[in-house]
């Protein structure tokens, strides 16, 4: 595996596997790798003759109190765990090389960023899109990969790539879990051991929800009052928001029909999670 | 010639080609072409193996009280003329096609507008870099060309380029004039006899700024001075601006040094008309 840091190298490299007829997939990361991102960097492997991954913390997408500061690095650890997948190229700039001076294009997410995280994070979407403009321009993958983990991402790239014609197929990859459930994430590192206890209860409140409107439940109101119980029942954390949507249009109604999102993001001390799981009611 | 309507057909056939390693050159234009945009299809001839032509008249670009229902088109000649300097395709989308729905992605340009054209269109850029955007990904040009009339349009799609990182290289080429050094424009069909026979002091003020500049004046505003006497004594039109300005970051000064240029809009009854020179001073 090589490791490329200039925007300029990477494209020279690209065109050269473009004047070959190679395939590329990208898994965009924000690096700290777990086993979500390799899920998507073996499913990546076995679809294109060449694999790129970004690593890449873009402060484009952190609020001003958000934890750009103190998001979890650790390139010598992913580097050896991208090498184990079969990465054939991690791509790894410096804030600098992707934004030499203020970024004079910006760009704005008008749909499906009312809601969830963007309800909460304004400004973040805004920011996620210029970054993976800027890294399909670079690095033109074929086919990109996403985890199903962040599902408002997955909606806004969704809409990114047909709104602006990127010539990229999305592949959305299942949300990996730990043994009790608990959705892999970088962030889960800032748990104290109690909270990480507490943590599989979102993807048991996900599943209750679930389990409900399986037997019959429709109504969007005590589907989130049952898993709210739950959260503050069964957690110290702190409820952000507990919603369920159309998906992947992110639309709320007052009663649950065809593909919805059920979704929440719980605040502990250090870290804030999200869960969710996209179901057809 | 092929004639292409579908984003989806287009982006097979450029795929195909990709696949071939054949280098691909782009030329946007608005339709209604002249000699200046045969100009270009003849560059981009000379430099790639095929050539593509876009005609697409971009609503995202007309301000509200703007010529968009009137903007002259003749797509059968269009069509004529390109077959005739050998554009291989010419894509020719309805409005319905590139934007099925409201753009959900917006952009925003945020240096390179606030002066010439950019500070009489609000929004006009914003709306140009959109469609840009979608072409360069529909298409995905290793060349694009544009003409140095449109000094600004050339200056924000150079920024569009470097901060989106378009592994595509701006081709940027010579305003094409009649005789009496008039710029060709599509919208110069508009002007009544006597008008056209008055455009020609357009270009003929550039030229006496560039005299004076030449032999020692360094002063904007009287630069601008000279110009703004020739066009209220020798035309009926309204000057919308002059101005000089550093390029391409497009910034005044109140002394003339290095790159400049020095652009002007006129209206007339019918057609408000552009047109710069640049130079170094």
């Amino acid at each position: 595996m090589k490791k490329v840091t200039s925007i300029k190298e990477m494209q020279k490299i690209i065109k050269g596997f473009q004047r070959e007829g190679k395939s590329i997939g990208l898994i965009p990361t924000m690096g700290y790798l777990h086993e979500g991102h390799l899920t998507l960097a073996k499913k990546a492997r076995s679809q294109n003759d060449i694999v790129v991954m970004s690593v890449f913390v873009n402060p484009l997408q952190f609020g001003e109190n958000e934890d750009l500061a103190t998001y979890p690095r650790n390139l010598e650890r992913d580097m050896q765990l991208a090498a184990e997948v079969k990465v054939d190229y991690l791509f790894h700039p410096a804030a600098e090389e992707m934004f030499p001076q203020k970024q004079a294009i910006t760009m704005h997410v008008e749909e499906r960023t009312e809601r969830l995280c963007g309800a909460s994070r304004p400004g973040h979407f805004d920011g996620v899109v210029v970054v993976v403009s800027k890294l399909f321009n670079i690095i033109q993958p074929e086919r990109a990969y996403f985890g199903k983990k962040d599902a408002q991402q997955l909606a806004v790239i969704d809409l990114l790539v047909k709104n602006l014609n990127f010539p990229i197929e999305l592949i959305a990859v299942d949300t990996v879990r730990e043994s009790d459930g608990l959705a892999k994430s970088s962030r889960n590192v800032f748990l104290t051991e109690i909270e990480r206890k507490e943590a599989a209860v979102l993807f048991e409140s996900l599943q209750a929800a679930e389990a409900i409107i399986t037997e019959g439940e429709k109504n969007t109101a005590r589907i989130i009052d049952v898993m709210k119980t739950m959260l503050h029942e069964k957690t110290s954390g702190e409820v952000d928001y507990i919603e369920v949507l159309s998906y992947p249009e992110l639309q709320p109604s007052d009663e649950v029909n065809g593909v919805i999102i059920i979704a929440l993001a719980v605040k502990f001390t250090k870290a804030r999670l999200i869960d969710n799981i996209i179901i057809t009611a």
